[in-house]
């Protein structure tokens, strides 16, 4: 068995981070969680809620005889923090992140590691539309994936430590190579965020329908698509502009589709419309069958509303 | 105060007619229901399940003596019902339906029911992914709200009547005009569904990402684009059919907008992006301070799961 990692920096203090913090104490792990964040309001709460043992003001202080360093900032802030913690890290440390994408984190974070220094960038594919400091819980990562995408040789201790270290976390672990990873990614999320976000803005912008009438009479489907459109605009500015020929390949896709059943309507050609709806049922089964969400009516949204630090 | 029906009859046995069944139970109405189904199959399990007090072989036998019809079949088979029951409804009976667009229903429904009979139209908004006579619960329309779009000149018992049963039945109940709701139902319920159904097609056709990979990492929020894409294929078709200059219309905006947000992609325009997703936050808070949805984590999914025909 692999050792534990004495002391984690989490650089960033939002949802995927604090949530983190919460998973390590849930598992017991004795680890010395450092944090910190750009922001001295973000620090402060940090400090109140005492959601690592220690928070200090900078990334290049937080890193100091970390084992684990993780970068859990926006994509667009990856390399200005990976420069500054740089010249700080010693060789062993084991230097991952959380960004949605990974070839632009690779190549903004890579260039200014010193050598010696194990990067290997993640992904755990998990969230909520809620974020700061005050969103994270310890489930959240439970049943879910943490992609890791190792490029080129690797430390085989380094990966395995990792690896353990989410599964502790409550996550399945998988590798991948990162190209291929933004293009899942570009499917399963980041085109349905931007589609989300569109059919939001759409609804929001129309004058002949109130914005009280699309709120009351959100059950009818649209009220999923505002749950995801509400996640943080300044991550997913930076995921849209680091994922940007992956992102657009799927929308162009998308729009396609979208015209032939458009079609479809306008010459009413109901067959066509049957015959599309009926093949997407099976992928939803899929989903259910593999653990990644329930059939429960309503997704249990009328049972009781758990506190989100609560353990269950 | 009103009189409670004495006899219902729900013509169509799917998800909401046995929602209607069960929460009628619930509610202790004492009403007497009779259903029925075109399909053999849907009445044997009907009657196996004990979900009406009489399951009868045709729609024109359910209406016998019955204070209220409930016509709950998919909105292209209303004309055929509304022709077979109409010669069978005698004056003073009240007949309702519970379709997804209102204008087409009228059209199709009021030519066959003869004077004397109450039409109120009428559009629960509430439904899973599930369909069939098993698949109803009685808290499917609990704060849940239930459109009523009477025409022209109304009686006022009437409708006050089937008020009171829809709110006896969990909902808030609503009057809207016809062609309004149809507009209001393309933006929060009919666009939505086929831009789900469009995204699920095109994530099963991707030759480079396997059907396995987009289940898996369904988490990321193509998860909840499933779950809206695996209603129930006829039900969605005859919507589509029948509300076409609304849904078109409402597609024409979205596709328009989704092109502006694809070119501040291709250009690099963060600043466009960023307050683009934040004014779709705020959307977000109405509908949970509306009470139509939980900002609880991950909607409770990860808690226990329960049983359709569980009260709570």
């Amino acid at each position: 068995m692999t050792q534990d990692y004495k002391r984690v920096a989490l650089i960033g203090l939002g949802l995927i981070a604090s949530s983190m913090a919460h998973a390590m104490r849930r598992a017991d792990l004795g680890t010395d969680i450092v944090g910190t964040a750009r922001s001295a309001e973000t620090r402060d709460i940090a400090r109140e809620i005492g959601l690592c043992d220690k928070v200090v003001d900078t990334a290049a202080e937080a890193v100091k005889d970390a084992d684990l360093v993780v970068l859990a900032v926006p994509v667009g802030a990856m390399s200005g923090v990976a420069a500054e913690i740089g010249p700080h890290l010693r060789p062993g440390t084991t230097v991952t992140d959380v960004g949605s994408v990974k070839r632009a984190v690779i190549d903004a974070v890579a260039p200014h590691l010193p050598e010696g220094v194990h990067f290997i960038p993640g992904h755990p594919l998990a969230g909520t539309e809620h974020s700061g400091p005050r969103s994270g819980f310890a489930e959240l990562f439970d049943n879910r994936f943490c992609l890791l995408v190792p490029e080129g040789t690797q430390d085989p201790v380094a990966l395995e430590k990792l690896q353990h270290f989410w599964l502790a976390l409550g996550a399945n672990v998988e590798t991948m190579e990162p190209d291929h990873h933004d293009l899942v990614l570009a499917v399963t999320s980041h085109a349905p965020h931007l589609i989300a976000y569109t059919m939001v803005g759409v609804a929001d912008d129309l004058r002949r329908v109130t914005d009280s009438e699309v709120i009351k009479f959100s059950a009818a489907g649209f009220r999923d698509f505002t749950r995801i459109a509400a996640s943080d605009p300044t991550m997913w500015r930076d995921v849209f502009l680091n994922n940007k020929a992956a992102t657009l390949e799927i929308l162009g896709r998308f729009t396609e589709e979208l015209f032939a059943l458009q079609r479809a309507i306008r010459t009413e050609d109901g067959d066509h419309l049957h015959d599309y709806f009926t093949r997407t049922r099976a992928i939803r089964r899929g989903i259910i069958e593999a653990g990644q969400d329930t059939d429960a009516p309503d997704f249990g949204r009328s049972g009781s509303k758990p506190s989100p630090t609560t353990k269950e």
